[in-house]
C-alpha cells in the first residue's frame, strides 16, 4: 500500500475526537437536514492514481466550493479585467457583510465573500450564453462526471431564504458593479451553490487548479498558469471564511470549503484533495474536515510551510 | 398688515445671502432639472388665515417628506406597535446606510431614514386595501385639494435609480422586519417620494400635526394627541437628516425636509409652516429654505427655546 | 398651595411603578455602593419660589451634567469658535465610541459624548488660570453654593476605571484636536464628573439656561442669550445618550442626565428643575426620573410639543 | 556564479519600472527624510552562503518587521497561551484600526497590526528583566551583529507621533488585554519600530524562520518547529499590511514588510531573504521591493504555488 493510502487509512480513528462537536448549517432547512456523521475523502495523485475514504461517492451540497468554479470559468473569460471589479484581500469581516461594501464603494473584498461571487456571476452573465447549462457543463467537463447536477431541493431552499444576497446585489448595483438582470444573476448563483458533487467529483475537478491550470485528462488549459496561482494564492488567504489565518497554519495548503461541510485543498503542482463531513465550527468551516486535513499535511509532510 | 404677513414680506431680501450657494439635488435626473431660483412659503394660522410668499402655490417634489404622512396614516391604524419594529432614535449616520441595520439587527433607528420608512409602507400595506389610491386620498384629505398627485416622471426616476432603496428592503427582510412583497412596497415607497405638493398644499395638510392631531376643517382627528406629540418629537430630533441639532439651534421648531427642497415646520398648538427652494447644503436640506425658517421664528419669537 | 406643589406632590405616588427596575451604574464601584432608593426633586421658579421633593438637599454625582457646565464655561471664553472643534448632532452610537471618531476625522459629534467634553476641556485649559478651581468657582456661583465640591472617591474611581477616556484623548490628539497635556485633560475631566451636588443646586444652578443666559440672582449674563438657545438646543437633541428621541417625546424637554441617576430639564423663559434617582435603565439614564419628569409636564402641561 | 547570484544580478535593471512610483513614508519625519534612491536585498542560502545586492548592507528603520522579533520572543517564553490574547486572522482594515478593538472586544486580529504587537510587547514585559536591552540582544544573536541597534532619533520621531498607539494601547487597557505599565510598553513598543538593521542582518536574522526554528549558526533551537509554522503562516496570511492577497499571488512566499521600505521573505525550509527601498505603494509596502521578490520567485522557482 502506497503512503497516502496508509495515512488516509488512519484518518477515522486520528480525527475521531473532532467529531460530534460541531453542527450542520442551519441557514437554510435542505442543509440542516443532512446526517452529521457522514465523512468522506478523496485525492487525487499526480500519477492519476486516487485514493478514497469512507463516503467519497456521496454527493453533497457544495455551496461555495462553487465560488471556485466561478472564478475560474470567469477568469478564462475576462482574464484580469476582472479585478476591477472584485479585489483580492482578506476580508475580515463576515462573508455576507454589507458594511464592507459601503465603506469600499462597492467592490467586494474578494471573490469568494458572497458580493464577489455575486460580481462574477454577474460577469459569467455577459459571455455565456446559456449561464446555468454552460456552467453546468463547465463543471461537469472538470470532474469527468456527466451525472453532476444542481440539486433543486437546495435550490429552493436558497431561493427562499436569499434576502441578504439579493440586497448585495442591489447594493453593488448602485454602486455601477452589476451590469445583468438582478433576478437572472441571483438564480445563477443560487443554483451554482446547489450543485451536489462527491469528494471524488471535486478532487478531481480541482486538479486544473494543482496544475498549473492544465486539465489533466484532456491536457487542455483550462486556466493559465498564472490565473491558476491567482487562484491558489486566494484560496490561501480568502478561501475558509474567517478561518484563513487557522486554516495556513494547520493544513498551510490552499483551501476551499462550504457550509454544506466540503473542503478542497490544493497541494501544488502534485494533488487535489477533497473532505467531506457536515459538523461546522463557529466560522462555518466542518471541523472533523479540518482535523482531517491537518493530520494529512502532517503525516505526508506536504505542508507548504 | 398683520405681523406674520409683515416678517414674511421681509424675507427674500433677508435671505437672499443664501441663495446661490446650494446645487439642487442631483441622485435623480428628475429632480436635477427643477429650477434653482424658486422659492416660496406658505403659513397656516390658528384663525383659519394664510400668508403665501413667492412661489407658495407651485407644485414641487415632497419626497421625503411624505413620510410623515405615511408615519400619521401607519399609526392611525398599527398605533404604537409600529415601534416595535422602528426605533425613535437619531441615526447619526447617513439616512440611507446599510451598516447601521447590520449592527441593530434589522431595526431602523427612526421612521424618517429611508429603511424606516420602508418598514412603515410595509405596515401600511397590511392595513390598506388600494395603498396607492388610499395613501392619496389620505393626503388630498389633508391638503384639502383633490388635484394633489403622484408626478410619474419623478416615480419613474426614483424607479430607475432605487436599488439601494431595493437593497434595504431585502436587507429588513433577512431580519424578518418586511412582511409583504418587495416590489409592492418599493412600487408604493417610490410613488409617495413622487408627491407633487405646493407650500400651500403642505402648510394646509400639516396642520393637525400642529393641533394636537385634529383636522381643523374637518374638525376630525386623524391621529391622537400623543400621537401628534409623537411626530412632532420625531421632527425635532430626527427631520431633517444629519442636520437636526443645527435646525433646533437655528429654527427651534419640529421641521421635515426632503431634498426636493421643501421643509415644514410646526409652532406645536399654532401654525404649520412649509417654505420651498431647491438649493440644498451638503446634508440635503434647502440653504435658503433653512434661512427663511431661521428668519421668521427670530422675528416672530416662536422658536421653542 | 401652588400647581407646582400640588404635582410634585403627587410624583411619588405616580411613579412608584418605575421604581426597583433600574440598577445603578456600576462602570465605577463608588457609583454602585450608592443606596438606590434615594429619590429627590427640586424646581426653580421664575418669581424666585423654589419647590423641593424628597431627597432633593442630598448630594449625589453629577456626572455627565457637568458637560453643560464645561460647555457654558468654554461657550463663553470660546464663543462659536468651540464648534469648529466639535459638532452639534446627535450621534446615534454609544457616548464613548471610538470607531464614530474614526469615522469623521476626529471631530467628536456634539459636546455631551465623552470625547466632545474631553475636546471642551482641552478649550478650556487654554482660558482658565487654574482650571480645577475656577471650574468650581463657576459651578458654585451659579449654584450659589459655597459648599459644591469635588468627590475625591468618585474621582479617583474616575482616575482608576479612566482608560477609555484616555483612549479617546490620545486618539483626538492624533487627528489634532487636542492641544494640551493629556494628562492635565483626564484630571481636569474626571474631576468634573465627581462633582457632588443635589437637586436644589442643580435647579439653581441651571437657571441661568432657562433664562437667556441671565444669572437670575445676580442679574448678570453667563452666556449670550444665542449661547442659552445653542445649549437648549443641544440639551434636546443629544442631552440624553441614545435616549434623546424618548426624552423627546415623553418629556419635550432639553434635558441632560448623568449615569449618578441625576437629570436637569428646561422650560425655556420658565423654570429650572432637577430629578435624582440612581435606579438606571439600559441607556443610562435613570428611570424613575425620566417617569417623574414625564408626569411633571404631563401635569402642568409644560412639555414644548 | 550560482543560480542565486545571477537572477539577483538582474534584478536592478528588471525592476527599473516600479522606481520613482512610489513614496517614501511621511507618518515620521525621521523617515521621511530617507533616500528614496536606496535598494539592496540580501539572501542567506541554505548551505552558508550568502548572497547581496547594492545598498545590502546599509542599515535602515526596521519598524513593523519588528513585530516578528516581538511574536517570536514571546512565543518562546508564553507559547500558545499567547493567543488567548491575539487573534491569527487577516484584518481586513487598516492596521492601526481601533474601531476593529470596538467590534471584537479588545482582542486584536493578529500579532502584525499595532494593536496585536502592543499585546504582545506587553506579554514580553511579563517575562524580561530588562525588556529593552533582552529584545536588542535577541536580535543581536539572531543577526550575529552585535552593532545592530535602536536608532533614537527614528525613536524620538515615534515618540512625538505617538498617539494613535497611545489611543490603541489605553483602549485595549479598558477590555483587559494590557497588565503592565502603558508608559512602558509604549517605550519598549517605540524602541523596537526603531531597530536599525540591514538586509544582511536581516536575511540572517530570519533563518530559523526558514528552518523549522533552528538558528542555523548555533544549532539551537529559537522557537519550536510548530510555532515556527505559526509564523510563517501569520506572515502569509497578515504579513504585509492589507496587501496579503496581492504578495501571497506575486510573491508566493511568507513576507513581512515595514513602511522603513524592508521586506523580509521565507522560502521555507531553505532561505530568508530581505529586499530594502524606501518607496512605498499605497498600502504601505515598498513597490520596488515586491517588483524585486516577484521577479526573484519566477526567476528562482521558489514560490509555494
Amino acid at each position: 500500500m502506497h503512503k497516502i493510502e496508509r495515512v488516509l487509512a488512519a484518518i477515522p480513528e486520528a480525527i475521531s475526537h473532532a467529531q460530534g462537536q460541531g453542527k450542520t448549517a442551519d441557514y437554510i432547512p435542505a442543509l440542516a437536514a443532512v446526517d452529521a456523521k457522514k465523512f468522506g475523502m478523496a485525492v487525487s495523485m499526480p500519477d492519476g492514481r486516487e485514493a478514497i475514504l469512507g463516503d467519497a461517492e456521496e454527493r453533497f451540497s457544495i455551496q461555495s466550493i462553487s465560488k471556485v468554479f466561478s472564478l475560474s470559468l470567469a477568469m478564462s473569460h475576462a482574464g484580469e479585467d476582472l479585478f476591477r471589479r472584485v479585489g483580492v484581500e482578506p476580508s475580515g469581516t463576515a462573508f455576507n457583510s454589507l458594511s464592507q461594501l459601503e465603506r469600499e464603494n462597492g467592490i467586494p473584498r474578494n471573490p469568494f465573500i458572497n458580493a464577489g461571487a455575486l460580481v462574477v456571476t454577474d460577469i459569467l452573465l455577459d459571455y455565456l450564453d446559456s449561464p446555468k447549462q454552460d456552467y453546468l457543463d463547465f463543471v461537469r467537463q472538470l470532474s469527468g462526471d456527466i451525472d453532476v447536477h444542481y440539486d433543486d431541493q437546495v435550490y429552493r431552499s436558497e431561493f427562499d431564504h436569499g434576502s441578504r444576497n439579493a440586497a448585495l446585489c442591489h447594493y453593488l448595483k448602485c454602486f455601477g458593479n452589476i451590469n445583468n438582470d438582478i433576478d437572472r444573476i441571483l438564480d445563477c448563483y443560487f443554483h451554482q451553490c446547489s450543485l451536489a458533487m462527491s469528494c471524488l467529483n471535486l478532487s478531481r475537478a480541482f486538479q486544473f487548479i494543482a496544475h498549473d491550470g492544465i486539465h489533466r485528462a484532456f491536457n487542455k488549459p483550462i486556466v493559465s498558469k498564472l490565473q491558476a496561482r491567482r487562484i491558489n494564492s486566494l484560496m490561501m488567504t480568502c478561501g475558509t471564511y474567517d478561518e484563513a489565518g487557522e486554516f495556513s497554519f494547520r493544513v498551510g495548503l490552499p483551501c476551499k470549503s462550504g457550509v454544506g461541510g466540503g473542503i478542497v485543498a490544493i497541494i501544488p503542482r502534485q494533488m487535489s484533495l477533497c473532505v467531506w463531513s457536515p459538523e461546522l465550527d463557529t466560522k462555518g468551516n466542518s471541523l472533523p474536515g479540518l482535523a482531517a486535513l491537518q493530520y494529512f499535511v502532517e503525516h505526508t509532510g506536504h505542508s507548504v510551510f
